[in-house]
């Protein structure tokens, strides 16, 4: 017993002896390990242009600025929403590909929001100040919400069109920052490849390595119909970084799971992973033959059936971690040593009973969780429409109240980006809303039973395909003048509205309301009160070396270029564009675009294409720029390999890799692919 | 431990204090148990009629003989294979329902076999002998595949149209029993319901109760073209059986787990269901969505659409049960208990090594599983051509062999059912079959992964769909006299046939054989030798007061009609045939079939429609009969509720329950519904 304690004692103790791991806040690099790891060391300068020169897509995504003129290069499939929304069935930039003549040619996404990180400041004390003595349920729940947005609101005084404030929970409560953004909502799409050559390899190769994707998109970020200017961009080098060489990865990871409970974990493994690995499944069933229908119905489903492919392989691979009893085992032991050191010493023994009482949150979280996700999360009505009538309904309501008492989606730091959606011009395909509402509600009532009474009163008589059929062909939520003129007309006008998708959203609203605040009470409330606690115990125990859990924020990740070893034998870390051409089978997904094949002659087939280094990354890094020690960019971060979706829980050094497009081939294509010299000079800076 | 460890032994070691426990085999009752209980101590006599009385359906269901004149009642979901295949898109009889107006217009199912049980001899001495000193690898299962086929063939003589033997396992290899059969494959359907009413609440009550549901339908046994006269056949009691009452359900339950060690739990819960749960659900979503596009894809796809849900919720209840912390930790303290036990005494303390030599079983398990289910399983050959093409690519491989060098399916004892299957004239639908094969073989692709040279073989530069589409459309194996020309050409016709199915067959048989003999050399036959040694412990332990892990073989059970409690809520027994009106919503699942609407003046609403009972069952019951103690049917078991399928590891009587449609409600559904008077005059014996 003592001997695994302190095994694992040491290896929280000292980072140093820890491998290339860890998500690290900007304000808490590990600057003495970076030194004596690769004789480097970043000033002040060095972290305040990689801070500004980031960005986060509000979207889910990470970016990075490349030009002084607000451009922004990403991962095709961060853009590729934007792509679909810009695209019909006459013009498919998704198969066919965009590339904007001039700057006049940039066509604006309907839903895309940037941020740029301004200012990180410390707001723990007021934090804790506002929820001592309130306990762990309801109350710290309404005085930690109301002062998150108290704060927020402070912070962006009255430029919410261009100010984003965030209060950022890191160790799960341990510390309270604020993070303050530009905001840039005009965004404007450049290019974008095929997605034939975005996702060459499609599903099959998802997670895989070699890959041979040219996984990037251009967006440019305006402001009064300017390019906006920029003074901290990156440059790309386009020799790229070699074996062995360090890369920097800034951008915005998700989340992880590292530092929850055994008991958190086993929840997450039994109830969430489990559910959605069967519900992705479904839908991946269904769109899958969906989208075999037609060309349309291809069209309009296929970047849902590519997320849904995409997070089930995330989850399927979490899951494996969590059975495997080896990682469960390295939990257990982690947290018998937190609480040993925690019982054996006066101002933390007090802590050990947040274990407990986390514990005992996941009981009632497993008791609701379908009732929660089904109605709240709105997982029986998948739909835009729904989501629309939704946000109209509560809208109405919450904006009536006073801003610090409002849910938080509601709050006026965030109406920016949910009017945005609310407003957004994004096209809506009736069949497809009908095929994946109907769907959804049969769903709910599985999940909730046939005898539920919200569940009567949703289905009445009808089935539930007949019932989405009637909604969304009675809907004139369709139309944007319509949801403005609700918008604007508030609570009265909401009430009044016959609109059948109002008339749901209204229905479901109070039970859905009943269980979030169950779930914010009586599990969150209770989870963050006690990861506190939680949090002071890991402090006292490993000083400042431990980096937060992933809270899609700014992280900077370090590592190597290398391969791995998969199953006896070596991984490479490069392929070349000349392995893509012969992975080319000539079917989908495994068929170059034509733009490829008539390029051959001209490309350098030995140009390095993707490649793979020892990078912390995880979701929400996508689009992420790998930077070498000067600050430019070397790579363009995309995925992970197999192995990484374990990192959920933890890193492991030895077969743990991030996937990235070369820069090199990223000029190399927009050169001699696309003809698009114009931005390849403003990418390189030539 | 040691009080944990006694009161574990406390359950194991004395059967009298469990409760309902048990599917036994009909020559170890527990009597004494009986007698207790119920004041009922079945004779020889009464247990003589049971098992003659009782059927298996070779699909695997469970069914009886209800008259002299070979009629069997059984469940409409065993019988819906027969109906669908007997329907077109004119004639429905799956949505219509069927009555034969005579016995002249009975339709023979095209591939239904009826077992009756007729004789048990113990035969483990043998089989023992013949595997003495061959360890535990592939000459382990040489000679004991050998030695199965030799008794089988033995027992069969030159009647195998008649004769059916199978060598059964029982105690996972503890014990050997040679069961023999008559073999019926003449059964003609002589009535079913509408679906409508059969599976009334579909999938969403599917597992819950109260049930409303007819799911019953009635075939006849022939021989030499005439009803087969049969002197051991169930009577009906119209009454049915009262609360509390105690009721027996004979059948055969498939498969159980109750006997597995740890290891083999958790790999089972690791990667069988995890597996099963995903490829199940993204089949439901398949489906779901393919029987959405016509009346004629929803007629041709509804039976396997409703095997997927059921299969998907018996796994997903399977899985919930196996991570849950207090199931797997009775697992391991019965284990701790039955190591301890064996430890400490001289002739069984070599036997320890069996647990770990299963476990490291398990690790070849899941090293090839994937392989294994894909090549072997044929699971990434979804497809009934593919399936006639491995028929006959190996029948002519296997009957070219002595019989007990061959793969077990081909010996002499099994060709009847596998030729029944063959020969087939079920029809095949090409464009269902297209969709089924091309979404298999892109799970192929995904599981071997894209750089598997078979992978390669089987697709070379197609994309999935377009392989299967070629195959499908290329294939003369629709026609049943090429599959019998094939047939009787035995290899040579095979080896030169250009049928695609029949190449796609031979270019996968030597992996598919490859990986089929690792799982059998290298996990089957180090599980069951090491299985044998747990049999022994269990054995010492207990006595003979324990019965065997189901096994698709005749077992007894007995409960009691009793309801439970629901989160706090009592569950009534019972539900009437007023109550299927009160929730009929006129949407299916909800919808009443007209004949039903039509005669609910005739119907007596109070007649009880649906019941539970205390018995332990699991698949493979369904189409049981429950008994009374004079051996007259009161029920028809179709079901489990929700609680029950934990009932694979472990048999919780406080809420698992038996479902069945009262007896009562059977005759009242022929007479008033149906005008089905002379079946219903042969039924209940009047």
């Amino acid at each position: 017993m003592k001997r695994m304690a302190l095994l694992v004692a040491g290896l929280l103790l000292s980072p140093a002896s820890l491998a290339v791991e860890g998500m690290w806040t900007l304000d808490n690099l590990p600057k003495a390990d970076l030194k004596k790891r690769y004789g480097f060391e970043p000033d002040a300068a060095w972290v305040d242009k990689v801070m500004k020169a980031s960005v986060r897509l509000a979207g889910g995504c990470s970016g990075s600025f490349v030009s002084k003129d607000g451009l922004v290069l990403t991962n095709h499939h961060c853009a590729v929403g934007c792509i679909q929304q810009l695209s019909s069935a006459k013009k498919d930039y998704v198969a066919n590909g965009f590339l904007a003549k001039t700057r006049a040619d940039e066509l604006a996404c309907p839903q895309m929001e940037i941020n740029r990180l301004e200012q990180i400041s410390d707001v723990t004390a007021r934090m804790n100040q506002a929820t001592q003595g309130a306990g762990g349920g309801a109350e710290y729940a309404k005085r930690q919400k109301a002062e998150k947005s108290r704060i927020e609101a402070e912070c962006v005084g009255s430029a919410a069109d261009t100010t984003r404030c965030d209060v950022v929970e890191l160790y799960h409560g341990g510390a309270y920052n604020l993070y303050r953004y530009r905001r840039f909502q005009d965004v404007r799409l450049a290019f974008a490849p095929e997605h034939a050559i975005a996702f060459f390899g499609g599903d099959p190769d998802n997670f895989n390595f070699p890959r041979f994707d040219l996984d990037m998109a251009l967006v440019r970020a305006y402001e009064s119909g300017q390019p906006v200017e920029v003074r901290d961009f990156f440059p790309i080098s386009e020799r790229g970084a070699a074996e062995g060489e360090p890369t920097f990865v800034t951008g915005h990871p998700g989340s992880t799971e590292r530092q929850l409970t055994v008991a958190q974990l086993e929840r997450v493994r039994d109830v969430d992973l489990v559910a959605s690995l069967t519900r992705l499944s479904e839908m991946r069933g269904l769109l899958y033959r969906y989208g075999a229908e037609s060309a349309e119905s291809a069209r309009v489903s296929s970047d849902d059936l590519q997320g849904v492919e995409n997070t089930y392989k995330v989850i399927y691979g979490e899951l494996r971690a969590l059975v495997d009893p080896t990682v469960i085992q390295r939990k257990r032991d982690e947290e018998r040593a937190l609480r040993e050191f925690a019982r054996g010493r006066k101002p933390l023994k007090e802590h050990v009973r947040a274990w407990d009482e986390i514990a005992a949150a996941q009981a009632v979280y497993r008791d609701i969780e379908q009732r929660y996700k089904v109605l709240e999360v709105a997982r029986g009505f998948w739909s835009k429409h729904f989501a629309t009538a939704r946000w109209l309904v509560r809208g109405a309501q919450e904006r009536a109240k006073p801003n610090a008492e409002r849910l938080r989606e509601y709050t006026e730091s965030a109406l920016p980006s949910l009017t945005q959606r609310l407003f957004s011009k994004a096209p809506i395909y009736p069949d497809y809303e009908k095929v994946k509402l109907g769907w959804s509600l049969t769903k709910m009532r599985e999940l909730l039973g046939v005898d539920d009474p919200l569940v009567k009163a949703i289905l009445g008589r009808e089935a539930p395909e007949t019932v989405a059929a009637r909604l969304v062909d009675g809907t004139h939520l369709t139309d944007i003048a319509v949801r403005k003129q609700l918008w604007e007309g508030g609570a009265e006008a909401v009430a009044k509205s016959k609109d059948p998708f109002i008339a749901l959203a209204r229905a479901v609203d109070a039970e859905a309301r009943a269980v979030r605040k169950r779930y914010e009470d009586e599990v969150e409330a209770i989870e963050n009160a006690n990861a506190e606690r939680l949090a002071k115990v890991r402090f006292a125990m490993t000083g400042a070396g431990a980096y937060p859990d992933a809270t899609f924020t700014l992280r900077l990740s370090h590592g190597i270029v290398k391969g791995w070893t998969e199953k006896g034998r070596p991984v490479e870390p490069f392929t070349t564009i000349g392995g893509a051409f012969e992975r080319h089978t000539g079917a989908a997904p495994f068929a170059l675009p034509t733009s490829w094949l008539d390029s051959r002659a001209r490309l350098n087939s030995a140009q390095r294409f993707n490649f793979v280094t020892t990078n912390d990354i995880t979701g929400g890094n996508s689009g992420s720029p790998l930077l070498n020690t000067s600050a430019q960019i070397v790579g363009l971060a995309f995925d992970g390999n197999i192995h990484s979706l374990g990192g959920a829980f933890w890193f492991d050094e030895r077969v743990n890799r991030t996937v990235a497009v070369h820069s090199g081939a990223i000029i190399e294509a927009l050169r001699k692919v696309y003809g698009a010299e114009v931005l390849a000079k403003e990418l390189s800076g030539s």
